[in-house]
């Protein structure tokens, strides 16, 4: 377990909030100050005991912490990063907590006032829940983090960042963010983007027919338009290529089911099933 | 509330199952009676009380049978529906629960032996898990159930299948079976086609890196490959045209990231959050 003394975690939504809790029921933080927009998530924060106390100010909470947190929309983590590396004092560790990885850490590395570093991160865990009141100390217990050091990267600082998740309960997979952004792309942001195309191709007068096949297979499409879209313009060319794969196999479907092939549509409902099997049997 | 003297439920697995327990339960039946191809299937369901007693024997459960309710597979069912009512005794009504019925009530319907109706239903309940043993009476407790009947159905006969539907929890919804074939279609199987296309475009390297996204978006594709042929195989016409109109929003979705139109890819994620959240509005 590593310990740190005061924690800035800048953005209190269900990641930020839950990065707090997790902190300080585990006794990982002498102090974690949380930093948001608004007031009223601040309260809620404080409240809920997410954070030990609140700012509106990102650069003092920044000044007194020797590790950053910044779980801010992908749009505006490497502002927020800047920010808070200009106004440090303590030579802090700083990460991210967004979907995307190659933009943000070219934007970032290497290059930050202050004695500060950024090695980025990526928490594979979140849900249908949002804000700081959907916090949950045990959120990345046993879940997946991606984290994205670089040749540029000091040792210590991706070891100490990966203590910090393995601290909160998570698994840690290190990838360089090209890999991150390539594999994410396949994983997470085409499944959205495929979900939203099928929720956009239902008609409202079909609706009271769906069931839950319809409703998990849409589930994602009800995420927030402009964070995904900031996730999606971020990884652009990945997600593009993750879409022409993803053309082929509907083509291979459409195909079988042009030609009216039921051994052809079993074969390829059989691959699928074994690909969807697969997942469930990995640790 | 209507009363039945003895029911036959061709087919125990989660379905058939279901629907038996659900009839005991509730005291709707003096007797059911379960039909299944294997033994241990059959002997599941009595120890777990989902029917009264089981045979291997269709014939003979179909001569006493007042109501015979057909859960075999969507490629089986008017062969059961058939041999049935040719067996039938007591001027049976017969439904089945496939999730296609245009073709299924085309081949069944005014020609039966026996003075035998066949009207068709399609429960849209279900689940991931399957068999005997995942059988629950309350299944179709505020789930929808469509009733297909025709013009050359008997009102009579309309109605007291829309009873037991209702009699089990159900809310019924009445329909065409072309309407029903070209919704469900839509809501239903192109989401299976779908779900099973993005399993098979992940590469088994990425499993790893998926969440509760892609897991939730593929569910449905861990379904059995053989009974969905068979539901692709009857209602393929209404599924290639569901199709043409996803890929039309999936081309909408990659122009915008073709493009580079962050305004583009918010107003297509938003309309698509939309049609998503307001099927959790309806009743």
């Amino acid at each position: 377990m590593k310990h740190w003394d005061t924690v800035a975690v800048v953005g209190i939504g269900l990641i930020g909030g839950s990065i707090g809790l997790g902190l300080r029921r585990r006794g990982l933080a002498r102090e974690v100050v949380g930093v948001g927009r608004r007031q009223e998530s601040l309260q809620t924060a404080v409240q809920l005991g997410t954070v030990d106390r609140t700012t509106l100010d990102l650069a003092a909470a920044a000044a007194e912490a020797d590790l950053i947190i910044v779980c801010t929309p992908v749009g505006r983590i490497a502002a927020d990063v800047r920010a808070a590396a200009a106004a440090s004092q303590r030579r802090p560790l700083i990460t991210d907590v967004g979907s995307t990885k190659a933009q943000i850490v070219a934007e970032l590395e290497g290059g930050l006032p202050g004695g500060a570093r950024f090695v980025g991160s990526h928490p594979l865990a979140g849900g249908e829940k949002n804000g700081p009141a959907a916090a949950d100390g045990d959120l990345f217990v046993g879940r997946t983090v991606v984290v994205t050091p670089t040749a540029l990267t000091r040792p210590g600082d991706a070891a100490d960042l990966e203590q910090l998740w393995i601290d909160l309960g998570a698994r840690v997979v290190r990838m360089s963010p090209d890999d991150h952004d390539r594999a994410l792309a396949a994983t997470s942001h085409l499944p959205h983007l495929v979900a939203a195309a099928l929720a956009a191709a239902t008609s409202i007068d079909d609706l009271p027919l769906t069931a839950s096949g319809w409703a998990d297979s849409t589930r994602i499409a009800a995420g927030d338009p402009e964070l995904w879209s900031q996730i999606f313009m971020s990884n652009r060319a990945n997600v593009l290529a993750a879409l022409d794969r993803y053309r082929t196999a509907l083509d291979n479907f459409q195909q079988a089911l042009g030609d009216g092939s039921e051994p052809q549509l079993i074969r390829l409902l059989g691959e699928a099933k074994c690909r969807r099997d697969a997942r469930n049997e990995r640790p």
